[in-house]
């Protein structure tokens, strides 16, 4: 605590070389001969010189830092996210700056600025605040996850086939009438694909199904409230019916099913739940809802593959100007619990 | 993108001063005359300078990073209370470099030792790993969040007052018998008071009470599986009772409650139960927990403050070797709910 660090001085002084010499040993170490190397090694290791990273950056360029921007640690996809990112440390040795967005875009642009003054490597981006079309611009590699990805390479969960399987599997479970509630996304957002999977099965199959995408809430508050509003009007509109119904995520499938079982003391027999993610709140919830699971560990390991070659790529030669984005689609896993019984 | 950084050397060349005259512009600009001064400054915009923080940390040893080092972001917990420390970002301008340990105690002590390199200046621990004894010998200011403390600066949640308040809201109840039931932990913990307060409200009071301090398991299945087994014993030790439980946490008092349904259709009127921490479980649970709320926010936003103020301090003048650590105690507030009606 407290103890002074060694500098190039003290080394100069200590080797008897000159400060160019010693910064030459760190920057340019060829430039001196293997003798004149072995000296300054020794000095370093007497002197109990401790390497500091912030030189070795100026000398090579190599920080080892990657930004991640996220929205929030509140869902539970988000977190998850970031904890498998963060694990990848004891693979790569990457170090990993944190910012949640919150959709605050100044903010999120400083920030970046900020991280890109310090020389950061890379950027996982996961907010939705800036378009793909800005990110391509930065002078870093970036790789973004479940959001519009058009200009800078990407990994997403095959949202498509998520939205088939939850509906085929409703289907097979006898439903009547299949029913898909959804937040009115953009066709540009991956998770926009779960409505066209859902859509087109049900075309093609010719099932009666309806589309509700609406206003879907901000706070738990809301979204309990317009669900349980949805519920009564499914309750009317389809009385004799068995009612398949395909939620956005677990947490809205949670609360239909607390709705369901509030009004009637257990979940009816003419109601089939399926969520989206596997979260922890389907598995735990009074009836364990069944889901398409999102392979969360394999997103973030491959989103820091893509960026660790392009990273590797760079510090070998000049980076290649016209190297398309890379998309890569993570196929789901569907879970199928007793909600679909 | 591609586009060439300005070096000292440029910016020599385009004003005709020595790279050092350039150099102490940045490092130390009161020993250049004003008039030099804005020459450079000048030509730093006609060049498009863009700050190199890399180099300012060289001059001055402010980088602006904090290490957070976190358990896991499974348990809602601690991703709120990282949420709540990166959202400091807009206050206090503290980059934060995020690592999960999940108990890996060597990476752990690596990945420390590298942030060191790294020349950060301060650190926010919550993980167990690492004894405060050893985390007081690292060269730069340390703050624990619910962690053992001893030998460094910490913030926690006023755990004793939470056990008290949890356990009077289920006498107020009715309940005839108490039970807390935890894990066995050391009365080190800050968590232990609970313990504690439960303990020793009931002896105060002489309330019949039962301390069940157990494994809990490691995953949700065994969890689960162990609470079962427990509340089992609970219903026949106590047939004729009003019994009044204590759980650890809002995720374990969320099982026992989806037991109690399972077994009886609905929470009977004999079973009142209070978590801890208001997750957001604990509010979109079949029927809404009552628990003790932690003040995420409050004990992200005060670990800051005093990592910020010792490093504020650090930078002003020679450390004080001989200061004390400081320990803030944050109070939790009850919230009643639907299961201890």
């Amino acid at each position: 605590m407290g103890k002074k660090n060694i500098t190039f001085s003290d080394i100069a002084k200590y080797t008897g070389f000159s400060k160019t010499t010693v910064s030459r040993y760190f920057n340019n170490p060829d430039s001196l001969t293997l003798e004149n190397q072995q000296i300054i090694a020794d000095a370093l290791e007497k002197l109990n010189y401790k390497e500091n990273k912030v030189a070795r950056i100026l000398a090579n360029g190599k920080t080892e830092f990657i930004g991640i921007i996220i929205p929030n640690l509140y869902l539970h996809y988000y977190s998850e996210i970031l904890s498998q990112i963060l694990k990848t440390y004891e693979t790569y040795g990457y170090k990993f700056l944190v910012f949640t967005g919150d959709d605050h875009e100044t903010t999120e642009r400083n920030y970046i600025q900020e991280l890109l003054a310090y020389k950061i490597e890379g950027m996982i981006i996961l907010s939705h605040t800036i378009p793909s079309r800005e990110l391509a611009n930065y002078p870093i590699p970036i790789v973004t996850i479940e959001r519009e990805d058009q200009y800078v390479s990407s990994v997403n969960t095959d949202n498509y086939m998520g939205g088939i399987q939850a509906t085929s599997l409703l289907v097979k479970t006898g439903a009547d009438v299949l029913i898909h509630i959804n937040a009115d996304l953009s066709p540009q957002v991956p998770s926009y694909g779960r409505i066209r999977g859902f859509s087109d099965i049900c075309k093609e199959y010719h099932l009666p199904h309806e589309l509700i995408l609406t206003d879907t809430g901000h706070t738990y508050e809301e979204t309990s409230r317009i669900l349980r509003e949805l519920l009564e009007d499914i309750d009317r509109k389809y009385p004799d019916k068995v009612k398949g119904i395909f939620l956005p995520n677990d947490t809205f499938a949670n609360i239909m099913l607390n709705h369901l079982i509030q009004k009637y003391g257990s979940l009816p027999d003419d109601y089939k739940l399926i969520g989206f993610d596997d979260s922890p709140v389907s598995r735990e919830a009074i009836v364990p809802i069944s889901t398409v699971g999102q392979q969360i560990e394999k997103i973030a390991v491959t989103a820091v593959e893509i960026l660790n070659a392009q990273i590797t790529d760079r510090h070998k030669r000049k980076p290649e100007l016209s190297a398309e984005p890379i998309h890569k689609i993570i196929p789901p896993i569907l879970i199928n619990r007793d909600t679909t019984k």
